[in-house]
C-alpha cells in the first residue's frame, strides 16, 4: 500500500501535535521525516516516530523548546537546542546560518543539546533556494571503533552537502562517514546472511562476516576498513565530524552522545550538552557571480556524468541522483510503509487519540 | 646522511632565490617542503624541488607572481594565484582567511590559478598560533575513477583541518582522500611486490593486485573501495575537495587540473585557471570560549588517546600523532634524504649556481 505523501505529512504532524508541539514545530518535524521516505531513505523515515515518541513520552525530549543563540559572531554562532526534537533544533539553527551568510558572505552554526535529526541532506537543501551552498554535519550514538580500537566510539556521523547548479539538479551529497548502515546490517540478520568482510569486526577487533556482530560487543569499521584501505582516513573524517558537532557546540561527543532510543538508559557521564550538529551556509556569489558558479557546477556535473562506465549495467552518477529519482517516482506514486512500521505508528497514533493511517 | 632541518631550509630558498623568487617567497616554498620532510612525508618535501624547478624553467610556473585578491565578503574571497609556486598562492590565501575569521568569525579563502602546494597541513596549522581552527583542502591531478566509472576523473584531494587543544598537542588531520597515494603504488611496483585488492582497478574496471595498473589505463579506487564497502562514499569525500577548490574559485577541476610535472604535456581543454585550493579559519571563540573549546578538546583527545587498542602491539592514535613525533626526532636528529633525491636537488642546484648540499 503506498501513501500520499501529503497525506503522511498531515498524518504525521497530527501526531506531534498530539504530542504537545505546536503546530509549526509538529509540520517541521513531519516534513523533515516524509522528506526522507519521498528521498528513499526509510531508516530515517516513519520508521523513528516510535522512538521520538517514547523519547518525548519518557521525557527525554522537551516539545516545548526554546531554541536560542549562546553566543555569536558576524559569520558564526552557537545555539542551546533546549533538548528539542533534533529538526526542530537544526531547521532553526539552518535558517540562521543562512541568515548570517546573506550579510557575512558565510554563515556557521554549532548547535548542542539537541537530538536525532532525522536525513542531514534536508537542511544542507534548505540553502539551495538561496543560491547558497549548504552543509549540515551531525553526530550520533556511538557504533564505530576508530582504527585500531576495538572501543565503539564514534557514530555514523553523517556530511550532507548541497551545492545549486544551473540547468543541472543541485549536487546532494548525503552520507554516513561509515562503510555501513547499522539497519543494513540488522536487515542482513534478519535474513540470517553473513555480510562481506571489512565492514564489522568482532569483539577482539577482528574481521567477522557476522551482521549481528555489534550486538555481541563489536563494532562497524571506519570508511576505508583496515589501515592499508586507508581505514585511518575514515576514521578522521568521522572524527572531524564529531568534534565540529560537539566541541564546537559543547554538545556530548563520540561514547557520551546520549541514546536517540528510550529503551537504551541514560548514560552515567556526559562532558556536555545533548547530541549535537553543525550547519554551515556559503553564499555562492560570495566567491563568484552566482551565475558564473552555476555554469562551472553544470559543466562538472556534465562531465562526471559523462565519464565512462564500467559497464553497460551501470552508470557514473551525480551524489543525489538516487535520492531525487526517488523523490520524483515516489511524489507521484506515493509513499510505500513496510507493515511493521505501519503498525507502530497507528500504535502511536491510537495511544495518542489521533485517526490512524487508512 | 641525516641533514639539519635549518640548513636545509637555507639550501632550499637559495635554489628558489636562483630561480627568480623573491627571498620571502623563496622562504616560503622552502618551508613548506621541509615541513613536509620534518614531518615523515617526504613524498611532499625536497623530491618535489626538481618538478618546481623543471616547472619554472619551461615557464609554466610565474616566480614573480602577483597574488590578488578578486572577489570579497567580509567572511570570504576570491584569490587569482597569478599561477605562483603552490606554496606562495596558498599562504597569502590562508593568511587572508585567518585576517577574515579574526574580524567575522570565520574566513574562507577559494584560491584560483594556483599549482601543486605541497602538505595541506602546513596551511591548516598556520591557524593554531591564533586559537583558530585552520582547514586547507586542494584538488590534484585526475589519478582516481569516480565510483562505477573507468575514467581517471578526480585527484587524490587531501583535506587537512587543524584543531588546537589546551594541554593536549593539537589535533592535525592532514589525508588524501584516496585508500593509497602514488607514491605508495610506485614504490611496490619498483619493489616488484604486488598491492592488496581494493586499492587500484584495471582500465577495464576490474579490482587488480597490480601496483602499476595506473600506468596501464587504471586507476586508484575511491576510499572505500566497491559500492558494498561504501566506495560511493568516499566519491563524495573526493568530489566535495575538488569542487570546492575549483567551482568556488574558478580554477580547473577533475580531468582538467593541469599537470604538475613538465615532462606531462599541458592539457588541450581548460574550465579554469590553473589548479585550485580551498581554506577556511575558525576563531574557536566564535563559537564557545577559547579556554572551554580547548579543555573540551583535551578531553576529546583523552578519550580517544585512551580507547582500548586491539592488540599490545598498536595504539589509538590521534591524527597528526605520528606526523608530530616525526618531527620531534627529525627536528634533533636530523632529515635522511634517499639518494636519488639528494642527486636531483644537487643537479638542480648545479644548473642555478647554487652551492651544493654537502
Amino acid at each position: 500500500m503506498r501513501y500520499n505523501h501529503t497525506e503522511l505529512t498531515n498524518f504525521t504532524a497530527n501526531l506531534f501535535k498530539a504530542m504537545g508541539c505546536s503546530v509549526s514545530h509538529a509540520q517541521t518535524v513531519a516534513e523533515v521525516l516524509i522528506a526522507a521516505e519521498l528521498r528513499g531513505i526509510p531508516s530515517h523515515g516513519l520508521m523513528r516516530v516510535k522512538d521520538y515518541y517514547q523519547m518525548v513520552a519518557s521525557g527525554r525530549i522537551n516539545v516545548n523548546a526554546n531554541v536560542n543563540v549562546l553566543h555569536q559572531t558576524p559569520s558564526t554562532a552557537t545555539v542551546d537546542g533546549d533538548n528539542a526534537l533534533g529538526p526542530i533544533a537544526a531547521k532553526e539553527s539552518m535558517l540562521l546560518a543562512i541568515e548570517k551568510a546573506r550579510v557575512a558572505g558565510s554563515g556557521w552554526v554549532a548547535t548542542q543539546n539537541s537530538n536525532h535529526f532525522g536525513i542531514a541532506g534536508y537542511y544542507s537543501m534548505m540553502a539551495l533556494d538561496e543560491d547558497m551552498v549548504g552543509i549540515a554535519l551531525t553526530n550520533a550514538n556511538p557504533l564505530v571503533a576508530p582504527t585500531n580500537s576495538i572501543d565503539r566510539l564514534l557514530g555514523t556521523n553523517p556530511i550532507a552537502v548541497a551545492i545549486p547548479a544551473d540547468k543541472q539538479p543541485p549536487l546532494v551529497a548525503d552520507f554516513a562517514t561509515t562503510p555501513i548502515a547499522r539497519g543494513k546490517l540488522a536487515l542482513k540478520a534478519k535474513q540470517g546472511q553473513s555480510v562481506s568482510l571489512g565492514l564489522v569486526q568482532d569483539k577482539s577487533g577482528e574481521p567477522t562476516a557476522n551482521p549481528s556482530a555489534i550486538e555481541q560487543g563489536g563494532a562497524i569499521v571506519t570508511l576505508g576498513g583496515d589501515i592499508e584501505h586507508g581505514g585511518h582516513k575514515g576514521y578522521c573524517m568521522s572524527a572531524l565530524v564529531d568534534i565540529f558537532s560537539s566541541v564546537f557546540s559543547g554538545a556530548n561527543f563520540g561514547p557520551f552522545v546520549p541514546p536517540q532510543v528510550a529503551y537504551l538508559p541514560l548514560l552515567q557521564k556526559s562532558v556536555g550538552n545533548g547530541l549535537g550538529h553543525f550547519f554551515g551556509a556559503f553564499r555562492i556569489d560570495a566567491f563568484r557571480s552566482a551565475h558564473e558558479f552555476k555554469k562551472s557546477m553544470d559543466v562538472w556535473i556534465e562531465t562526471f556524468r559523462g565519464a565512462q562506465a564500467k559497464n553497460c549495467d551501470t552508470k557514473v552518477i551525480i551524489p543525489g541522483d538516487p535520492e531525487r529519482e526517488n523523490e520524483a517516482v515516489n511524489s507521484i506514486n506515493g509513499i510505500a510503509i513496510l507493515p511493521q512500521i505501519y503498525a507502530d505508528i497507528n500504535t502511536v497514533a491510537k495511544e495518542l487519540g489521533v485517526s490512524e493511517l487508512r
